[in-house]
């Protein structure tokens, strides 16, 4: 039966890549507002597709943000329930003239589908819809129940997806989570990740006067903004690239001697290297660059602006300047406690001359998953099958607040099994998502299923 | 003779304010690329008129950038040749929203005309042009010999205008020159500015990858450029808001105590706040805010950028970031030294995870001009005899190159006659120019001509 199945998953191919093609020419972009029917679009094709491949009781839920769309299969009596989340929304393509081909304009080159969100994660939440696809029509059924859960807003924080999951905590019950929104190692080199980081959104302004003025006639008299606030970021980290927030490191969990043995095995700094460009990697004293983007909290800007800043010049005294600041958060660390303890440390640092305005966007808990349990063997043994290779356990520097919400609300533990690769560009020009990693996926998915449905 | 002149320029109000109108309809913005062709449509339309007020010989001269326009009117014999200069284009008007009317749609309020060039320096330049035409009209000649040029580069560093100088020294042959691009103290305080600051501008970016990364996968591994530059930017002023560029205050020519007593008398500190909406001035220790953007050099930040800069949440660790950073000196700093200790400092400062992009737009000399001789007497009695009050000498924290041209190039002094005030929102939203400046300012330039003409 199982050969069928992959077969036939085979065999259709080029069909899965035209739909796919379908959904990632739709720039579901949750952050800008001028794609809100771009994110219904998204969600409404999905929900279409859903049936199509023989999912039941899709419904879309209108939230106070995107919607959210369900369907399950539940015909597999006595055996488990696997809940399966993807996020249909994108990150903003922009800088535009760096992409290669229009981010939504999907394209294969060098056996890689370039698109925004080809990747992360409208081409990893596909393999499962083509998985559950090929189990109905070779077989008519599958080996386990399923529910889907599929999110818009995932790329603005999840604002109301807790809400969501809290008031359908019955409706969405089941055995475990399965996402796959995180890499593997290698092309070669299946991965299974068991921890992710927190993460902590914020911006902060910095006003100094009313309005611009001429830097001649104010220059030298009244204060500039963006020198605070540059003064400011650059007070941030100490000269062993500690993060300065008073109390940022006193709940932090320390890792133990087996983990970090472990992740000085994987070494990947020679690819952290090479995918990022960077001639030198950094770290926090005291850990290597890939244990500090595992186990460690850091903070970073994400984006500066102030003044003058097109082609040209403009004598310009700015009147304000402005930082998006995120912090990656990790065990045991409370994204609330940080927040507090950020805003104060940040109006200690402001001078009289300035004023600042805080905001914050969305923050989320770390969490580290079991690596024993059924799910978990099940998933190492499909992938092992898959790709011929005992899979990679690791820990990993992004975040999926679900993974943490599911656990603390659900009660169940999420398998993370990605098929994205570290130079995948994710929230970056020319993303990509390697055909052969997605081929992968879908076999793997299959035979997760297939595996779970046995064991039970 | 002269109350002719004068009572003629009263009537035909109207008429000049719809002409001026004209002009500054015309969104000549010297900056940007989009707006080669209004400059040019700026430059016919001031040619057109300036034969319509009976100038002579006029001519638009193609430069490698936006013409120059040169006129005369050589027929007042044995007496004095006056060279006014004036610049036709206008700053970028953004940020755009911030404007109560459109820039490029002139409106009148509160006896204000608000546009983009108001003030700085169409509708200065646009004084004299009135003034001829006033005489022209009554008496059908002028009381000296005048020059006029045009410059169109004027906020993008007049890159083409000291060679045009150099190379038309004969054709601009004059007994000193007159600029209007400098603001009075008050609606009731006539002002003659003596001395301008030079200016250094130049812009840096710091790249420490290839593209944008995730922050989650580098954030911790990769250094981020925010960091880089905002440490970099942190480290240009030393607490006691000194520049720290090694040898930047070694050639500052200390001022008098004559003038540093005749600044502190001026006392514009509540001026400067009241202008600016900022609480608190500061200035370099040891002096005052209004002596500081006089006398001493400033180093400011007029732009910075990096990263994700839109509206909502992008979690990117940014691959590069910029600024762009001026410099206003004063004699006896020589800008290009001073270029080369910046860029070797910055180098300096750059640590060894990150590049260093180093480009340097334009810069002028300080200058400071004499306060005694023919022109500047009549100034003063022209503005005295208008205003019904005696002038101010004062130093301005602005820059005007070709004040420094004038004197390297054709060996002349200028008189520095403005009447913008200083709340008028030069290079920035709401730019305005008072109707009551207007009308003194023709007046006045009647008045000294008419002086230099009789006192030769």
């Amino acid at each position: 039966m199982l050969n069928k199945v992959l077969e036939n998953a085979k065999k259709k191919e080029k069909e899965y890549l035209r739909e796919l093609f379908h959904l990632l020419s739709i720039p579901s972009v949750s952050t800008l507002p001028e794609h809100h029917q771009d994110i219904h679009k998204a969600a409404s094709w999905l929900a279409e597709h859903m049936e199509e491949v023989g999912l039941e009781n899709i419904q879309i839920f209108e939230t106070k943000g995107h919607p959210i769309i369900c369907g399950d299969w539940m015909h597999a009596k006595n055996m488990a329930t696997v809940l399966i989340y993807g996020h249909y929304d994108v990150q903003p393509p922009d800088p535009l003239d760096e992409w290669l081909s229009n981010p939504f304009g999907p394209q294969v080159r060098n056996n890689n589908i370039y698109a925004r969100g080809a990747n992360d994660n409208k081409g990893q939440l596909f393999i499962h819809l083509k998985s559950v696809d090929s189990f109905m029509e070779t077989v008519g059924k599958l080996p386990v129940n399923i529910k889907f859960i599929l999110e818009g807003e995932e790329e603005c924080g999840s604002d109301n997806l807790e809400d969501f999951i809290t008031k359908n905590k019955k409706f969405l019950e089941a055995d475990f989570a399965l996402v796959s929104d995180t890499p593997s190692a290698a092309v070669d080199q299946p991965t299974l990740i068991y921890g992710l980081r927190g993460i902590l959104y914020t911006e902060i302004t910095i006003q100094t006067a009313e309005h611009d003025l001429h830097s001649g006639e104010y220059g030298g008299a009244v204060e500039n903004p963006v020198h605070v606030l540059s003064k400011i970021i650059a007070r941030l980290h100490d000269k062993n690239r500690r993060v300065t927030i008073p109390g940022f490191y006193k709940d932090v969990a320390d890792s133990t001697g087996e983990e970090r043995k472990m992740f000085k095995k994987i070494g990947d700094a020679q690819k952290l290297r090479e995918h990022s460009g960077a001639t030198r990697l950094v770290s926090e004293k005291g850990f290597t660059p890939s244990e500090a983007k595992r186990i460690r909290p850091t903070l970073e800007v994400n984006g500066i602006w102030g003044g003058f800043t097109a082609e040209g010049v403009k004598t310009v005294l700015p009147y304000k300047a402005s930082a998006k600041i995120s912090m990656r958060l990790v065990p045991n660390q409370d994204p609330g406690k940080i927040e507090k303890d950020f805003e104060a440390y940040l109006r200690r640092l402001t001078p009289k001359t300035a004023k600042l305005s805080f905001k914050s966007y969305h923050s989320s808990n770390s969490v580290v998953v079991e690596r024993e349990g059924k799910a978990m063997k099940a998933a190492v043994a499909a992938l092992r099958e898959t790709f011929g290779r005992e899979p990679l356990l690791d820990r990993e520097g992004g975040s999926i607040p679900v993974v943490e919400t599911f656990s603390r609300v659900l009660g169940i533990q999420t398998v993370l099994m990605g098929f994205g690769l570290p130079d995948d560009n994710l929230h970056a020009p020319n993303e990509k998502f390697s055909l052969e990693m997605f081929r992968k996926g879908i076999e793997t998915s299959i035979r997760f299923l297939s595996g779970i449905g046995s064991t039970n």
